[in-house]
């Protein structure tokens, strides 16, 4: 597996820096902060100055406060870091001590709150702060290989762990949905995830047909289609998967409605390429349903980006703008739910490739009777 | 238990709007929508009209998105709701469209990003909002007897998983941090959990002296401290608790550490009552550590407040300001630790109250050895 290179990722967001037209960028998001430096705490602040160069980063700074003393020098021995409690309000007050500090700061406006910006523009008034909304966000569309590695090994997880429950039948009628999640989400942590990515949907019968069900405790019957949703994750990175089960016997209804949802999903993949619209994408998997005439059932977008968050850019849906990049990694996931019978849906994790898409999720999406 | 009476809040919170000068908060924050609402989806804003009457609330709306369209009338039965994906952006637009609708809006500033602010005066130029940050958090304070009902019920889940643990014998030399955190985890949603406060925290030998060690592979071993961090969530709400063991027997110098931080802990716990300035409420358990010798070992401040957050108001510390009140739920948690040889921390959730505090988490805080 390759290296991490947070130095390569500062250096690109520098030169998105220098096209903004600021001097630096105040990165107060968490996430963001952990794709720029690696540093996992739960208090920092980051000040890229866009003046620095590769391997001579004098003005780039991290602080946090006492408790990640330790922590910062081991996880970001690259980067000045300064103890603080305040983070960012201490980054600011150096904005304005030195001389050579930035005139034009840009912050995170899309996570930043009303009251910090009122407080940091209080405390140095003479400094020009900038809206510089998910500049880090764009970066972090593209996946590098280290990262499309996390991603691999977070959906290993997810799905050795499913052929753990499945071949010890796990899936059968009279368990809850709520103990079929727990098992599942014990699976992922035994074979080799750090956490999960999200709590685990499990969906018996009817329930099936909505979307994001929360696990209760109907049991699974014979004849249910049972719909699991869920993911791992590993060292921050998220997998997605969703995969339908039928128990005992499929009615034909079932089979038919299986059919359409992954032919859906195969055209909704076939489609992931760089250059591509979104929306386009998510035409290629509706048209599908829609020409079976069940285009109404199908309730929401076709995907979305996924990676440090399991919700990130690119969404593809309806109304997505822009267009796909080499490198994004998303998921594929259409549904068709029958309020008070039941619905498939079939997910996918992906990363856009010059040629296909590499599949990450590599469980079968043949009907599986279980 | 008793029920929950989301009105009653509603109408406190009037009160506050009318004193802060607004006809109407808007309220963004999820948790503040919950608990004004019983609102649990994942998308909602919520207009509060400080004219409105208790049960007749004509002009407070709730809005969220059609995939809550069923759930939003379950759960918010007594308030109008309106299905809008833009949530907060209808609103405004609501308040702007009727001619009763507020001049004077008040907002969430604290939780409200630089970017949302924009784009709602972009959206109502006419519209003057108001900065009113955390004036649901102030009523969120002070818990009434439903919400200490559902923090009792998640601390007795992480009482019962302990007992569980230890009986079983799962704290013995050669089990891994990360076992024994999985399977605290696990034993709490067998035991009444709906989910985890947060990461479990087990810190074997000299890790225990890392006030926030997260579980790895390092083995429990004879003759350690091993420190347990850990709570479990009912219907939102948090339970926080710290116990730290001995593994086969104590040395002479664990038992004084012990007993010091325990003698600490009945300080700090003795101390809160309704009026009591929580930096005195600190000071109470710090000057015993302190009076030991071993002040600056003990790195953090006493406590917190808990509810629906694991981390709430009030906070208690050194430079805490303010005092408590009659049914403040808080932890009280003082720890010194000796780096690179061992730490012992002692935590418990209680409820402030009149005569003395209401112990939440019953756990003996004896010295136990396993």
């Amino acid at each position: 597996m390759s290296t991490v290179d947070h130095g390569s990722r500062r250096a690109a967001l520098r030169t998105l820096l220098t096209d903004w037209g600021v001097e630096a960028l105040l990165v107060t998001d968490l996430l963001n902060i952990r794709y720029l430096t690696g540093f996992t705490g739960s208090n920092a602040a980051l000040l890229v100055d866009a003046r620095d160069e590769p391997g001579a980063e004098s003005r780039t700074l991290i602080c946090t406060d006492g408790r990640y003393l330790i922590q910062v020098g081991e996880q970001v021995p690259d980067l000045e870091a300064v103890i603080d409690r305040s983070s960012a309000g201490h980054l600011i007050g150096r904005c304005a001590d030195t001389e050579a500090g930035p005139v034009r700061l840009g912050f995170e406006s899309h996570v930043v709150t009303v009251d910090e910006l009122a407080a940091w523009q209080e405390q140095v008034p003479s400094l020009e702060m900038i809206r510089a909304p998910r500049l880090v966000e764009r970066l972090r569309m593209v996946k590098d290989e280290h990262e499309v590695g996390l991603l691999r090994r977070a959906c290993a997880a997810a799905d050795l762990a499913l052929a753990v429950l499945i071949e010890r039948g796990g899936l059968r009628p009279g368990r809850t949905e709520r103990e079929v999640g727990r098992e599942l989400e014990f699976l992922m942590l035994e074979h080799g995830a750090d956490g999960i990515s999200f709590e685990t949907i499990v969906a018996a019968g009817a329930n099936s047909a909505i979307p994001h069900h929360r696990p209760t405790d109907a049991m699974l019957a014979a004849g249910d289609f049972v719909k699991l949703d869920f993911g791992a994750t590993v060292e921050g990175y998220h997998s997605d998967m969703t995969r339908t089960f039928v128990l005992g016997a499929a009615a034909d209804w079932q089979r038919e409605v299986y059919q359409l949802v992954a032919t859906a999903q195969a055209a909704g993949r076939a489609a992931l390429a760089p250059g591509t619209e979104v929306a386009a994408v998510d035409a290629a998997a509706r048209s599908v349903i829609e020409d079976a005439g069940y285009g109404e059932l199908f309730l929401h977008g076709l995907g979305h980006g996924v990676g440090l968050e399991i919700h990130e850019a690119p969404g593809i849906g309806k109304l997505g703008t822009g267009t796909l990049l080499a490198g994004a990694a998303v998921t594929v996931e259409p549904g068709v739910y029958f309020s008070g019978r039941g619905g498939v849906r079939i997910e996918d994790t992906l990363v856009v490739r010059e040629q296909e898409p590499e599949l990450l999720t590599l469980t079968t999406k043949d009907l599986v009777i279980v």
